[in-house]
């Protein structure tokens, strides 16, 4: 098996891993005069304390592994120069949180044991700055944003200082991702309004008409108008906005990590992560946060024609955090499915309609199709900010219509006859009845109750 | 309304249209000097007879229009100057055949009025020869094969003089299409058996070992073997295998095309046209012939990943033929269905087993579950050499599984960051209860009883 966790330990004061397999590890530790306590030669507690710590890491095995406590007892004195085997076990699995017993060995003699609590680092964040996924940051002047249709092979930096160039960006879809389109539409209408002093109609309808389909724009611009009319100042607006995404999408990953079984394979469709939201993700950010919770996770990834946000960058996410993964071309998901290798789809949404109609990537009705057919659940994940209470169907959603070359052209690559027109549907409608539960920031709700998350 | 037959005629001499609508045209001829037949100035009455006509084609106004006969009265004379209108209108429509009712006046007088019999092209090789798509030609020491891997940029030719180039070519996927795949094996078995002398066995094996599921592969080479050691001569078994397959694709056309109907929108996966066999096509075929059989046939073309045959392959035969189509994603197909834009589905076969289950390009399955959903019929085009009757159900079919890499490219571009994995299946299988019918040059069968096509 191979090892997935503490991959940088210093093994010659932890010891040497011997055997690792599911759910249970050893680790050899040679003492050395380094490690001794005094001058008899007794080695220190701690390294014995190291090494079967390190012993119940391997045990579990996976990349977030930490210790949490534990209740250790040692039982007789080791020398330097002792050979001393951990043999670890993990014998309580609660998902996130799980108890691994461990016993020392010298020969015959058992010299150490102690139970040994683990959890898992839920917050990428926390293992430090590099690892952040984030689409944009607001710099009070200007808008640094990562033009995502450069990803995966270059991370290029757009600097936008005019709502025009926001404008342009989110049309021309640098930035994508219902959430993360209306959080980039806020800080326009800052640079429109309180940097430009342009009229605040006129930044509002430029901004508004980018995108006609992703209602996360329409309402993050409705409440900076609104912030403005009442005299806030908008700028704060915005980055409450932004704040509340990321927040909203923690608490989304967390309650929707309860629907996810503890060994999953898990499919997803287009990018519904970190560059999709402020940060983190709805569906991705589920998946992240059930990975994160200690879940054995391996993720589906839909390559998502024809803009490829899953094999370029759901993709490139996962890669980042190291979560198991593989990416298919969107026409393998049925036979799947059929063969029994997808537990759980889950997806996000550009719109939620009042009856629990929801819009998203194309492909997404037919995943929703494909779930009835073969009884796997199928999930939406997204924040109220998505639920529409205005319009009651989905019939009544306009369903963008973009240019036909954007399917002629795959990966910069020309793909087809320059005579052959093509049909290009941005988006489609998945009607409530497929949907077995809409997952957002309020709890997982049924669609056809989904106005109930609107509710205070 | 769009003119769509007749681009080339001379509007001097054959008249202008004026109008053209659904199943009626109005053509105006302006006589002049050049149309007289005699010193009186009297006009020729083949000028009127040929305003009449292109009238008639255009109430039909189908590309492959042409007219089989008519049944005319000159009812006055017309004289050099006079301005004729012609009135068409189509008054019995029996698809292939129509019967056009034209009258032309000069003024308020009718001067002539007629029945036009029309009827269509059905042989694209009837229009010469730069229109015959064709994968390849036998020149009898070496084998031209069209690098379909290279289209639809480029159209490069390979000579292949051993049985090694073949079955490159086949591996690598330089041809595919179970029926051409077929074919080219039993030249490459010539090249290697009587060209190069090899021995027998060797070149069986070598050429049986390219690709694993096309089922047309195996029987063309134990035909091959067979003739050998019937004493027969090869090159002539090869040849008798291209004709057959030839003959037999333009018979399931005929048959197949009663299926579709007068008016559809029919979608079709991967690419099974003339360049996927020995020319005209499986399911394309029965697309094509309903086309050039008068019908008013839509094509929804699946761009089919990893390979693109749709988008490269499919899209570039119709595009040679003028046969209206729109190229769409592969995760498009399902909400085109929700909305009532899909009429039929048609598909080819790699395999199909005696209890009526098909191999075929990876997404045909989901296709099949898709049309179950909504209603559309799920037809499949295959000759009977594709029928392999040792194997009673597609769980014995092996699935090719080909190189991750192949899912991150597209087009030539690489799509997905290099650390991910990928899966790529390069088929999947339909159960038989999932297809409506399966076409072939025998007739249409219920998919259980598909083994009685294998009777005499």
């Amino acid at each position: 098996m191979d090892i997935r966790t503490h991959l940088g330990i210093n093994q010659e004061l932890s010891g040497k891993p011997v055997k690792v397999a599911e759910g249970y590890a050893e680790v050899l530790l040679k003492t050395q005069e380094s490690m001794k306590a005094d001058d008899k030669g007794l080695v220190h507690g701690g390294f014995i304390f190291s090494a079967a710590d390190y012993a119940s890491m391997l045990a579990v095995n996976h990349p977030n592994v930490v210790l949490a406590g534990a209740n250790v007892k040692f039982l007789k004195p080791v020398k330097v120069g002792d050979e001393i085997i951990c043999k670890a076990r993990v014998s309580e699995d609660k998902g996130k949180k799980k108890k691994v017993l461990v016993e020392c060995f010298k020969g015959e003699d058992k010299v150490f044991e102690g139970e040994f609590f683990t959890v898992f680092l839920i917050d990428m964040f926390w293992r430090g700055e590099k690892m952040e996924v984030k689409p944009f940051y607001w710099k009070g002047d200007k808008l640094l944003l990562l033009d995502q249709r450069k990803l995966p092979h270059q991370e290029v930096w757009l600097e936008l200082k005019t709502y025009e160039e926001v404008a342009k960006a989110i049309k021309e879809m640098a930035v994508r991702g219902a959430p993360a389109i209306g959080c980039t539409a806020a800080y326009g209408f800052v640079l429109g309004v309180k940097v430009q002093k342009e009229d605040p109609e006129k930044v509002y309808e430029t901004l508004k008409n980018t995108r006609p389909t992703a209602y996360n724009l329409f309402w993050a611009l409705d409440r900076m108008m609104k912030a403005l009319k009442e005299g806030k100042d908008i700028e704060e607006e915005a980055k409450e906005i932004e704040k509340e995404d990321y927040e909203a999408n923690k608490r989304m990953g967390e309650i929707g990590s309860e629907i996810v079984p503890l060994n999953a394979k898990v499919l997803t469709h287009c990018n519904t992560g970190a560059l999709a939201t402020a940060g983190w993700g709805t569906a991705l950010g589920v998946i992240r946060s059930a990975h994160y919770g200690g879940k054995n996770i391996f993720v589906w990834v839909d390559e998502t024609r024809p803009y490829l946000q899953g094999a370029r960058l759901t993709a490139w996410e996962l890669v980042k955090e190291s979560i198991p993964h593989k990416i298919i071309t969107d026409s393998t998901a049925g036979f799947l499915m059929k063969k029994g290798m997808v537990d759980l789809v889950i997806v996000g949404a550009d719109r939620i309609t009042a009856k629990g109609d929801v819009a998203n990537k194309i492909g997404t009705y037919t995943l929703a199709v494909l779930c009835k057919e073969h009884n796997v659940p199928f999930y939406v994940a997204a924040p109220t900010s998505t639920i529409d209470s205005n319009i009651k169907s989905g019939e009544e959603i306009i369903i963008e219509e973009r240019s036909p070359e954007e399917v002629k052209v795959c990966g910069g690559c020309a793909i087809a006859p320059k005579e052959s027109d093509a049909l290009h549907l941005a988006f489609d409608i998945t009607p409530a009845e497929l949907i077995t539960g809409i997952i957002t920031e309020k709890g997982i709700f049924k669609p056809e109750r989904i106005t109930e998350a609107l509710k205070d």
